[in-house]
């Protein structure tokens, strides 16, 4: 596992529920190509309401405006990794913001082996 | 639609599930706030867990303390526009955290038209 | 309540919802190490998807890789308190990452009491 301490770069890609890559669900496709490119992990979100481009709000308080709620991609890695990403993850979106924000990692991941092997805790 | 690539401004204003203005959910109320507003888009997130201002832990892991989730709801925009809704935004809330960040956005929205268009991907 | 207002502090914790401290979820851990410790407030967020240092994609699209979805913990406070809470914190990890972003905070909580009391509201 290499480490990213230091200064890094969250980048996060906004889209919807509903956004599709060759009819896959956009996130989908993101996170494989987040995995496939080495990137050092990425987290999916999905809001509760919202709205975007198309003006309409979606939420789930309302069954019929549950279509296309919010989609939140993050991940935290090197501006290089990034910067090297960022052209696939064009190619795959019709719509939505990416954005990048500064981030100072303090921590990551297995700088100790896990406390509780995975499948043994709570047990 | 118009373009906002480039430095723009990330709000956040984190509150309570349980917070109402007239009687309405707050997140409700600031959703409908930004879009008649013209902001870009919005985002709200719900969280399982979290504490704030009266120090007790929310919770959907116990259903008595699951009430007052953590609301989170996000917007990336110019910081003209931003700062234009501040002032509507603090007169709705009666608590809760509003702050701002930095956010470099490399893309937005529609450059392109949708590989799919809405109500057809998937089938 | 103390105000935070001005240049604070963005802490983001990224772990895994199957990440325990002392057999019990690391999150809970986490809030009521954050509470005790008297940070502002904390937000857990839940991942739909995602994956991290095991590069398994996890995800609530397939029922048998729902184990282990993202979880993000997020307190926004002064530096200072940020600073003092990180080895505490540090001590309850043992995978995921910890990072630390500016944020400026405009508004904070109790600045007026509240339009609706707790347990009021909707009624």
């Amino acid at each position: 596992v290499r480490g990213i301490e230091g200064e890094q770069v969250l980048l996060r890609i906004i889209s919807g529920e509903a956004h599709t890559h060759d009819r896959r669900p956009l996130y989908d496709c993101l996170i494989e190509l987040l995995r496939a490119e080495g990137l050092a992990g990425a987290t999916v979100l999905k809001g509760v309401a919202g709205f975007g481009r198309d003006r309409e709000i979606h939420t789930t308080a309302i069954e019929v405006a549950a279509r296309d709620l919010p989609i939140v991609v993050e991940v935290v890695d090197t501006a290089e990794r990034i910067d090297r990403v960022l052209p696939k993850i064009d190619a795959l979106m019709s719509g939505g913001i990416v954005s990048i924000e500064r981030a100072h990692v303090i921590r990551y991941a297995g700088s100790r082996p896990p406390e509780s092997p995975e499948g043994h805790q709570g047990s």
